[in-house]
């Protein structure tokens, strides 16, 4: 059950996160084929990292290719129709929120389905979320999202660490699922819309950049 | 046999792709030491990743140091005599393209031989003949080659999927191989110098940058 | 015995590392969440390519989870208390030196205990020495460590050869480990404080920077 409803939202951020790799792109006017690389990569990305560190093998999409062949077929599909989109950088933010939040609490889940512990299904929640993007933006040349100031990483991990309490605390697992995404989804938006941050770090009066 | 001629073509592209890392550590103008780290992991790079995603352990040159220390020698090797060269950076394309060439087909039928199907086999030339290179660049703080324009992942796509489509009908070994590497040096080739391209992502007139 | 003084080292190396990881996110003014991520990965980053390579499964860190609270606690008091600190680069680069020298003999015993040869137990010990400074400056946008000119890698590679080699003569396991650690800090002290480089590559004369 746990499983299926988080195998779902999986399939999802894996969707989502490979148009913002297109988007990445198409921003550097790539080909098709690199479209359906960059795409790839972000899509798998976050999931291929949490595997390899949990010792999972063998790694999903190499279990079953049809992961990969749909982050292929989305990224290839979006050569095609980015062009329609205005603001493409806005459409990737957003995308990668969502992204963001789905991941959070499936690569969460995933952990925690397999026995993983509290800390350890927070981390690989956070790890699944963000590295398909950091991936992504060093690929692509582009300025790592976790260096903007406004909350991102604390998205991740608050939507983790509402998924693994609540599950702890035996909450029914969908209920959990869902507020943890709501949780991480709703952090990151208010970061991009209102610009919501947390304190940020203030070297002293008088210091140099470095 | 199809073991022998792949491990022979892929101790070949190891050593043109621990040059392109050395070459890389030329331009930064490091130490001796800094090409052998350079040109080594430029050289194992990208068979490593493959393992890894393969779950194949141990990694081949953990099991077989004489990889590594090939490297090493090489990159170590090309500081003395990388100043023969005059246009480093034209050497380092084609010699890349060569090795790009070579783990194309060697990536995909090191998969192949272990039981992976095409569409598994197809990704693993791909990313081993990729990864390489994109870790040499973003260690060597260079424009990462993927992002250029020419024909560049297409031709691994290419090589990959000439050798396995072969395999899949039965065609003799080395006829996969011989073919498979030609049309990918062919491709990237005709990319280096005569700017082959794929029609590349076009915004609508009037789009901004982002 | 040896494993326990190497553990010990190690916590140090990775409290260490994960200051380094906290001030470079000092430097680009991110919130404490941020602090802790990129201390985290800068502290366990090394030691988790190590594991991967070899093997080593589960990860140290996820079958001790303890490593990964001790370098988000550490990174994130970091966040209070590193506006103390004048010159926080300075401070950077001498700790990263502890840190390097502490894993490259603790990265090379780990192997070395796990029953590598002196190649790969001496490659590891590089490896995971500086892969943790490598994905911090990559992540955190800062010029790699690597790429300087003063000896840092030459370091890593000599601690982890004169511990590899005086185990293999069967010397005392503490006095390797400290004389391994005391020759790689002092030649990277010495690059720090002296600029000790090895000799750059030099293009000939009328060479062009390509």
């Amino acid at each position: 059950m746990l499983q299926n409803f988080i195998i779902a939202l999986d399939w999802l951020g894996l969707a989502v996160f490979s148009i913002t790799g297109a988007l990445v792109a198409s921003r550097k006017r790539m080909d098709i084929v690199g479209f359906a690389l960059l795409g790839s990569v972000t899509g798998i990305g976050g999931g291929t990292i949490r595997d390899v560190l949990l010792g999972n093998q063998p790694i999903f999409w190499i279990k079953q290719p049809a992961y990969l062949i749909t982050c292929v077929s989305i990224a290839s599909a979006t050569f095609f129709f980015a062009h329609i989109l205005q603001h493409r950088y806005r459409y990737l933010l957003w995308l990668d929120a969502i992204g963001l939040a789905l991941f959070a609490v499936t690569g969460a889940g995933n952990a925690y389905a397999h026995g993983a512990g509290s800390t350890i299904s927070i981390a690989m929640g956070i790890a699944t979320a963000t590295f398909g993007g950091i991936i992504r933006d060093i690929l692509g040349g582009e300025s790592p999202v976790i260096l903007r100031q406004e909350i991102y990483i604390t998205a991740a991990l608050i939507g983790a660490t509402v998924f693994v309490a609540l599950m702890d605390i035996g909450a029914p697992q969908d209920v959990a699922v869902a507020l943890g995404f709501i949780a991480a989804l709703a952090l990151r938006s208010a970061g991009i819309r209102w610009g919501l941050t947390l304190p940020r770090y203030q070297p002293k009066s008088g210091d140099q950049p470095n």
